[in-house]
């Protein structure tokens, strides 16, 4: 396994703390700020740049109370400065005083800059079982 | 405009004419031979490695009778030896006799070898438009 490999699912835990813990400014620190950022969250249309991707985040984060995240890996791998995850999120939440529990299949992508990973591309979708 | 962008473009492009002609041999062409090998179908659990990718796909084509993609980009992008692209892939198709047509959102991740780009994430998931 490669050192990067750490990184990776550091970097990956570091996005679901801050999406767990509505944590806007983290979510920005996480982020690739450019146009090639892409956004899918479940059932959603594609978001195409940081600008809109933070607009959605924040849409989000201001209808939950709480989130909890439980990450399930199915595979990490990384070629040169581009690294990628799939993993199952398990959520449970309370959303507009609702509690739920659900699963979420997510592929995340980052790239490697001079301040470390970010994160280029989010496609999350509703995971059936 | 990175001229990989157009060879990402093409071998996309090779995925959906093998899935659209139903061709397991293409398909076997297209993707990496691995462990790495990751595919999601819309509403399925990931499926790690060719061997069990294979089956998936051979299933599908033994269950389709026809099928034609048009492949609407939503982002296409390259670094170092690895390309991804997004987008929307919208489907006629007749299953079990019955004819659809019908969105689904893919996150396709590309790696360069020798033979060229072969594909190595597959994550695609319902679209709701």
């Amino acid at each position: 396994m490669q050192p990067e490999t750490d990184e990776i699912k550091s970097a990956n835990q570091k996005f679901y703390d801050a999406f767990g813990a509505l944590d806007i400014v983290t979510m920005g620190e996480i982020w690739e700020h450019s146009e090639a950022a892409l956004c899918i969250h479940p059932g959603w249309q594609p978001l195409l740049g940081w600008e809109l991707i933070r607009d959605s985040w924040q849409g989000i984060f201001d209808n939950a109370t709480l989130m909890h995240f439980n990450i399930q890996y199915v595979n990490v791998a990384v070629l040169g400065d581009t690294g990628w995850v799939t993993c199952i999120e398990n959520i449970s939440s309370v959303l507009q005083g609702r509690a739920s529990n659900f699963g979420v299949m997510a592929t995340n992508i980052f790239v490697r800059g001079p301040a470390g990973w970010t994160m280029i591309t989010h496609h999350a979708s509703p995971s059936l079982s």
